[in-house]
């Protein structure tokens, strides 16, 4: 197909068929002409709205039927994609980033024809059905959804990694008469997305990037929950995007104008090197008696306005949740219009798979989610024997697949000369007009990405790329552990919807040293431990990196993203440095497993007390073990425990083994970490542990201020096993040494 | 003193008499003019900056070199602040949001004579000290630092929250001739707090609110960690600030010319009714080899460089960290201005009392941090005994406190029709010509705060009026617990202040319901209950929740915030209904210790084993406990735990009797709560509880949907009773039922 087809084929030309008879509407305050089919659908889709909250007395009506006409546009008119083919790669993606009006994407996911959105499935949003396709907020499992949202802000920056997404393909394999990628990302947003810093953040990204397959649709009805918009925003919101580098549109009857809204969309979709920002007046729960006022936004309209809506526009107030034949015979034509889009995209591809093979077989793989090359294969065998950071470590992993394998792409917020993900011959991801002032070369085919310090916008664009076709894209960010709590709402819902990003986190605990308590992630761990579906590893040296990496990036579609936590400062490395299997004392298989023992005491005596080492601070465990033997006679087990989650999925005799904490033979386990504890009960009796934030001090300083020094450290252990001995505690309550 | 006076003292008028002689510098590109003296003055701090970096070859000198002359400007010319008195109430207040380069503030406080901030202590930036007073970013509780800064962004929302106190309490308590309250706030920001999410978000909030008493002063040096900024930032910055409703004057020759920052800096204190955003083009690390290159970020110049600039400078190159007499002497009258400005003001103070002595007893009230009346006696003695959503309790326990005491500042998160904290009359904070499409008019007086949906700014901002005066505003936020999580840096930093902000956190835990697992917060109980002098309290009815706010309210500067975790939906009410001692199963004064026996089994058996209830779920406990006697013959003791925190506060003997885990008579413990259990492990033994995401579901069903239902958690636990009889789990192995 050559560039340019598929504009006539989804765009104006099917509008014009349905022209038939133009009436002028009496309701918007200027001359909007609309089509007397337009009318009844948008009636139709209004009042189905209406009676879909009004069954079970609870949903969001308002919004979702304010944007009726933008989704009669989006779907009828301007969006190409295959309803019976949802996964079709070159479909446009839409992402619904206001997600609590979810029934707007349902109910036009219902009228295209999706076959899993039957209508029974449409009627049970709200219901006790938990099989509902139909949840408060749009999720990711179902057919026709890109993207789970509704947490605001998120869609925005969501849509940016999906258009990102489109932009590396393209310049990666699109060739002269072959664009076989071409689709565009159209993004529904509310007032809340354009307030929420995650949002604004994505924009300022998008309007840098020049993302002009972008488009951020505004349902701007100026009402949010509190009431109107300006008692909480007066800006200039037009001056503000244009100022962010998009191109700015307006619709003034965004209610009823559906053949201005097309225009737009399409002027958008044409746009040359800017993303579009379509302003589009609307009003929330229009036709209701709550029409433009807050309580149309989260409740049902109640029984008596709802028949009332259906007098107005000359329904039949007794009948719910109707359909006409007219209504579905207008949006018939979109299942077969959508299996042309597939047939064309289809003959394309092959064509250029003929015309470029090697390219062509590399874009099939990447289109059925899997990499080029084998990643296992560029993971290092050996690494460094001499004391190395973790992050170093990181970086001899990683960066050789990131080179290799140009399904990844590496970012991070601001902090390259940290984070040491850079690989020789790295190409950043930029427009290729930027010639920035140190120099820099824009090309989309670049794979490196610099976000600026945006976190949350990185985590949650990292989302978009993940969720682009599913695997094509491995997207992977880093930034300090800290930081991640910035991004934490984006990184939990990448958790939510399995989505295998790799974030990498350096200066992870006290270590991080003289930035002080403010960048000191004293209760981070707790936090991602806690989050369901992710994992969050922290490898004590560089074989426990490479372990850890091996795990997260065994991650498929469908599993989750991992935290890989690394130490800003130079860790003992406790491998033999020949690989795996060479005589060392980490292990990147025990890694996978979550935790396991690192040694047992040398002379194979009964061991008083099991060390628990971890990430930064394993080595204080190994240590720490020597000391107490040496000076106290105290012999001790040592078990590196980088991740509890993979340890959890390990069998209960395992966990036992590796433990050996309770029964007749039980040893106390004492936890070395300087962390929040919350949690490590589970795994240990004590725990030498930080329950207080950090304090500013260079990292030669920082470990013995907070106790964490071989000497105290061995007169604590020493003293709470002669606690135990005296029945100081009982068994099984945990002791913060 | 008449409104006015301030102008000419702390102003122009200094500035003039040190225009001794004009030179013309040759390093700027234009003809810009400075002062011999000046000139000296930049180049002594300058390389003053090299060398404290340079002792310990650590540090961010770039930064801070780049803005001397906004230094010079700032603490010589225009900032009102007493060195000699640095908590002077009307003080002009900065904020460093860019808090890496520190050692700006910290010369600058030691240049102008703060106390504290002796020579030694300036030179034990990043040394061994752990009682340094310049720790790697700026401290709350160092002597003329307002606020602890650091992550970025924060400080913006900081400020905007120190301005919106200065608006507010000038509403209050001004009168004609008598501005009693007339500070500025000024605020330093870097590139990176306006690419940061919750930087935009506040500058957006201070622009509609038309805070013309905040200056966002931007070094903009055009250079980040990465490199150039223009590699991910190509925005039109200041387009984009005006259409936030900013004021912008833009510096072009910021590393020489005080004389025009000066002016800019009087202009913004002037504005007539718009924050100013001052664009000052800088070049960090101004005079090193690495000048405008990132390489002077984040690490010291090295010996040889640090030389060069010395010689380059006229200085000798063998003499480190020098402060000649001549530059001392340039600062010297700043104390003596300083108390000057004080002496003036407490005149206006004590003409102000007695003119309006009733008005004067309570601002000096407020100014010693006090509240005009005791919050104890507000607290309602009895509350509803039928079933009630403990978010309606928080109403009707915060409302009537808030509505009395003028020191509370209450905002929401654009939740205000479900968090319940709006009192009959409450007005809200807003500019007084705000007339908005809803009515609202405004005033600064207001004290109910709408934030729009700007959950990580809100809680910012609110550390912010916590921090001005610190004790004088006490300020409350609410939203949907979910949420907290995009304002958990914001949390996290009160808490590292020890800012006793109150949170409300509605819709807790998977009965948020329908909204589904993007809004049920799984995972935030573990994080913040991990987060160190916060408390996270979650009551389990009306009674519970006045004893959150007790603990809460209680709680002073040095305390720290709270957050105060409640229901979405109804929940039985378990106190008698008669208030405090009146035989009811819950007590306010069980919320202080953080938990207590709720009931122990009725016929004064030997326990079987102990339920844990918790906040929402509280209820299922006692229910459990009922139909495991009735139906089992078990018998159940049940502890509510609404604190982990508080409970940990309280003596070993008092948490031993109220778990009775240990020992021969030990009794298994099982919680009930259907978050994440990391954690529980410390007081229970095994967990009801939920270790995946949630569900959409309404709230009628969304805990049967998880097994929170009576029949099986009957089974559940007998099960696991029986399990431990036959030895099938070793105590103190936690197991999840």
């Amino acid at each position: 197909m050559a560039p340019g087809r598929l504009d006539e084929a989804g765009g104006g030309a099917a509008l014009q068929t349905v022209r038939d008879e133009v009436i002028t509407k009496t309701q918007p305050s200027s001359a909007t002409t609309m089509t007397k089919e337009h009318d009844h659908v948008l009636k139709t889709y209004r009042i189905l709205i209406a009676d879909l909250c009004q069954q079970y007395g609870m949903g969001h009506p308002g919004g979702a039927i304010g944007m009726a006409a933008i989704g009669v546009a989006l779907w009828k008119y301007v969006m190409r994609y295959a309803p019976h083919s949802p996964e079709w790669f070159n479909r446009d993606r839409f992402v619904l980033s206001n997600g609590h009006t979810c029934l707007f994407q349902y109910s036009f996911l219902h009228l295209s024809e999706y076959k899993a959105m039957t209508f029974d499935q449409l009627k049970s949003y709200h219901s006790e059905r938990a099989d509902s396709l139909c949840p408060g907020h749009p999720e990711i499992e179902i057919e026709g959804i890109e993207l789970t949202t509704g947490p605001l802000g998120q869609g925005v920056a969501n849509a940016v990694g999906l258009a990102m997404a489109t932009k590396n393909l393209q310049a990666t394999y699109n060739k002269p008469d072959f664009d076989v990628v071409s689709n565009h990302t159209w993004c529904m947003v509310g007032d809340a997305c354009l307030q929420e810093g995650v949002g604004l953040e994505a924009i300022s990204l998008a309007g840098h990037w020049k993302l002009n397959n972008l488009t951020i649709i505004y349902d701007n009805n100026q009402i949010t929950c509190d009431g109107s918009v300006d008692m909480v925003n007066t800006e200039d919101i037009n001056a503000k995007m244009r100022a962010c580098g998009f191109e700015v549109l307006e619709v003034e009857e965004g209610c009823y104008d559906v053949e201005s809204i097309v225009r737009s969309l399409q002027q958008a979709r044409n746009s040359e090197d800017k993303p579009t920002f379509i302003n589009i007046k609307t009003t929330i729960g229009l036709g209701s008696a709550v029409a433009g006022k807050a309580a149309a936004h989260g409740a049902p309209f109640g029984a008596d306005d709802v028949k009332n809506m259906k007098k107005a526009n000359g329904f039949d107030p007794e009948q719910h949740l109707v359909i006409s034949d007219e209504v579905r015979a207008f949006f018939a034509d979109l299942p077969q219009r959508g299996e042309a889009f597939v047939a064309d995209w289809k003959d394309l591809v092959e064509g250029y798979c003929n015309a470029y093979s090697e390219l062509g077989k590399e874009f099939q793989t990447r289109m059925r989610g899997e990499l080029t090359k084998d990643w296992r294969d560029l993971i290092p065998q050996s690494l460094p024997t001499s004391p190395t950071a973790s992050r170093t470590s990181s970086g001899l992993v990683l960066n050789p697949i990131a080179k290799e394998i140009n399904s990844f792409m590496v970012g991070t917020a601001d902090l390259s000369p940290s984070v040491n993900m850079t690989w020789d011959g790295k190409v950043d991801f930029q427009h290729p007009n930027l010639q920035t002032t140190t120099g820099t070369n824009g090309t989309y085919a670049g794979r490196y990405i610099h976000y600026g310090v945006r976190e949350h916008a990185m985590c949650a664009i990292a989302n978009g790329l993940a969720a682009f076709n599913r695997g094509t894209i491995r997207p992977v960010t880093s930034t300090f552990f800290i930081f991640y709590l910035y991004a934490a709402p984006a990184v939990r819902m990448g958790a939510l919807q399995r989505l295998p990003v790799v974030h990498v986190a350096t200066h992870d605990s006290v270590g991080a040293g003289e930035d002080g308590p403010t960048h000191q992630p004293v209760e981070l761990a707790a936090l991602f431990r806690s989050m369901p579906d992710l994992l969050y590893i922290r490898p004590g040296d560089g074989e426990e990196v490479a372990g850890a990496y091996a795990v997260a990036l065994g991650q498929r579609h469908g599993g989750g993203p991992a935290i890989i936590s690394v130490s800003r400062h130079k860790v003992p490395q406790l491998h033999g440095g020949g690989g795996p299997g060479e005589g060392g004392l980490t292990s990147r298989d025990g890694v996978a497993k979550g935790a396991y023992v690192l040694q047992e005491p040398a002379d194979g005596g009964h061991p008083d007390v099991t060390l628990i080492g971890v990430g930064a601070e394993l080595s204080f465990a190994v240590e720490l073990a020597k000391e107490l033997k040496e000076s106290r006679n105290i012999l001790a087990r040592v078990v590196s425990f980088p991740c509890w989650r993979l340890f959890e999925m390990q069998p209960i005799s395992y966990r036992r083994e590796v433990l050996r904490r309770h029964g007749q033979e039980g040893i106390p386990a004492v936890v070395i970490e300087p962390y929040a504890p919350n949690g490590w009960e589970r795994y240990a009796d004590a725990g030498i542990c930080l329950r207080r934030f950090g304090h500013s001090l260079p990292g030669k300083y920082i470990y013995g201020h907070f106790g964490f020094e071989i000497n105290p450290m061995v007169e604590k252990v020493a003293v709470y096993l002669d606690a135990v001995k005296s029945g100081k505690y009982f068994r099984g309550e945990f002791v913060d040494l």
